[in-house]
């Protein structure tokens, strides 16, 4: 019997009407024939709720504690969507994560699948049940419950369908798809049929809403992830790696994310080791830095920019400034509303011109670039956050994204 | 180190001013000396909550679903009284009843305790941490999440006491301790130093607050429990097997359960069988029947009547009725509104009088008996519901139990 992995996210599963709207999509999917695994996510905004009453308690309560208290919430909503399958005559089964056979590092509120023990499913599957399985959460050997980080039920479903060789693996959201670009801020944007693995992960590091990990580890494996909508019947967009050639040779979308802040060291002695020493201490503060720029260097000084999740700038700054004065630098400065528009496609790996025709809309549009970096299929240019609606449809328009 | 378990019922951690609270109340016993375990509930009425949650989905949802569903509760709460204690600088971790080592049957909704693996528990107290127990819940070999029934909360603690070979187990409540009445109906009434285990099995099965499970199993183990309270510091009541031969030679104190309702089948014919023939088809369908009164036939007629939880009168009703017919009795009748009042005491072993004191007392509140039950250390008389707050008072006079 084939096996499909099915997700569902929050707001799919968020009150018991929709519960059982999920739990009529599984029975549909079962009735064709295959075996399903349905993963799910907490209700609506429980996680939220659970966060707030933590720290209602505790400002920074112990990773262990935090993740058994969250855990409770992708296994309520799986018993309930069992519940709704049951009540609908098809025999299911709600697992935890720890049941379904997660297992992980303990690096908890983030950790890592380590292995996947599928004996607990299979048998489930053999006996005819429908399993449903909490979402966004593991065990360790040492039989503590952990969770993978913020919206890694994705990864739950993904590592599930490689450990049970499915199918494929569907994830149910509240959009229709995959989309040229955001479709609230172009209204042209065009739903993709296909993309490919590549493409997919930089939108979604770039802003298209899906786990950028559970990609990377889908693309790893081949497993071809169906995005779709839970509420509406329409076809999705299939992420996969075989896409034809014609496909590959295009910019498949325009992606945005606003969730950045700019800091410049200024005027820093250009001598080598200078960088280590500047990025070492974030990296010790567990700090991601994006994009970095180096100036050309006048007169043996030059200035050090780098780009942090908005979140973390004011940490960044207070990591960096002492390391500032240490070398000899100028000072620091930093910038807070910034948002990267980027342009993905493997299109643009053999073809030139892409990048001129980006910098070319955005100038058209009246937009400033204050940073540049590139992947081999993605060019980002960094912006004042409020002109990203403007360089989105400017961009749609330049590389002709509405046409198929 | 000797170690002490304590549990702290819903409404002692109903938000997180009161699970600070909670944490004050270990952190205390910690600092006298104590390893400390301690059992949990849900979160005030967070359990009604996820039923309600449960039967928007399905009427009558799967045990095992509801079990991991109502599972979610206990480790809500016991994580945040983990986090609050962190917080307070004192070293401790929250386990869920599997990560806790018990172990129970399959009967889900209401599985029995059939083993306890201290090591986990061992090994976290040997490291310095308090140890918060998920109350409520087991998990079976098949590794699947079970709970213990209603109020097992209790059970879960006397369990642990006794697994660990606690010093005693202590029982956070939103009373005081046990009295000799409930002090809503007789504000004469006495808060006990010590009750021994027999009488509180009877005052717990005829309306005191505690889960008659679980005086039966400290009761076998003779494993002491306190009762007292989680909001104010005052002694509570020890429930222990030692009492001095005084203390035994009295009553204890005036019971009320509200919850009875009556069945009588009418006109049956008084031939062998014919109990059996009425009660089992009741057993099979899980009904307790509780008090059995058969009066003395009359032309080889009598009538049979048996009293069963309130809740349960319906169903009990539609079981009996076509056995009535079978046997060729004249009918069924039944009866909601009563209660039952109970005199309890070890001292009435050896001393007459007791119940013709209590008829009396009844008779002169012009309260009418309906039935009469006994065991050795207790007289129940079944009486209009109405009448309750006039009996228990009537009572706790007529034994003079506002006397130390």
């Amino acid at each position: 019997m084939s096996i499909i992995v099915q997700k569902y996210g929050g707001s799919s599963v968020a009150d018991a009407g929709r519960i059982k709207n999920v739990a009529r999509r599984i029975a549909a999917t079962r009735q064709r024939g295959s075996g399903v695994v349905a993963v799910v996510s907490a209700m609506g905004d429980t996680t939220d709720h659970l966060i707030d009453l933590a720290h209602k308690i505790s400002p920074s309560p112990p990773p262990r504690e935090m993740d058994l208290l969250l855990s409770t919430g992708e296994i309520v909503s799986c018993t309930l969507v069992a519940m709704a399958l049951n009540e609908m005559g098809h025999k299911a089964i709600s697992l935890s994560g720890g049941q379904a056979g997660i297992q992980t590092d303990t690096a908890h509120t983030r950790a890592r699948i380590t292995g996947l023990d599928p004996s607990r499913i299979h048998k489930e599957l053999e006996q005819g049940h429908t399993v449903i399985v909490a979402g966004f959460q593991g065990v360790t050997e040492g039989m503590d419950v952990t969770t993978l980080g913020r919206g890694a039920s994705d990864l739950t479903a993904v590592a599930l369908a490689i450990g049970l060789k499915a199918e494929r693996c569907e994830i149910y959201t509240d959009v229709e798809g995959i989309y040229t670009a955001d479709p609230r801020l172009v209204p042209q944007a065009r739903k993709l049929k296909e993309i490919g693995f590549e493409e997919m992960l930089e939108l979604a590091n770039y802003g298209a809403k899906m786990q950028p990990r559970s990609i990377e580890l889908a693309a790893a494996y081949t497993m071809p992830v169906l995005v779709c909508s839970s509420f509406v019947d329409a076809p999705g967009t299939l992420i996969h790696g075989g896409l034809s050639m014609e496909n590959r040779n295009k910019v498949a979308g325009v992606a945005a994310d606003r969730n950045v802040a700019k800091i410049t060291v200024l005027g820093v002695p250009d001598r080598p080791g200078i960088a280590a020493t500047v990025f070492e201490p974030l990296a010790r503060e567990g700090i991601s830095v994006d994009t970095i720029v180096q100036n050309a260097s006048v007169d043996r000084l030059t200035d050090l920019t780098f780009t942090v999740a908005r979140t973390e700038a004011q940490r960044a700054l207070e990591v960096t400034e002492p390391v500032a004065r240490s070398i000899g630098a100028r000072g620091c400065a930093s910038a807070q509303n910034l948002a990267k528009v980027s342009v993905v496609g493997t299109g643009m790996q053999n073809a030139p011109g892409y990048a001129a025709t980006m910098f070319r809309a955005l100038y058209d549009a009246g937009i400033n670039i204050e940073m540049i970096t590139t992947s081999e299929i993605r060019i980002t240019c960094i912006v004042d956050e409020a002109k990203v609606p403007e360089a989105v449809r400017a961009l749609h328009a330049a590389f002709q994204l509405e046409k198929e």
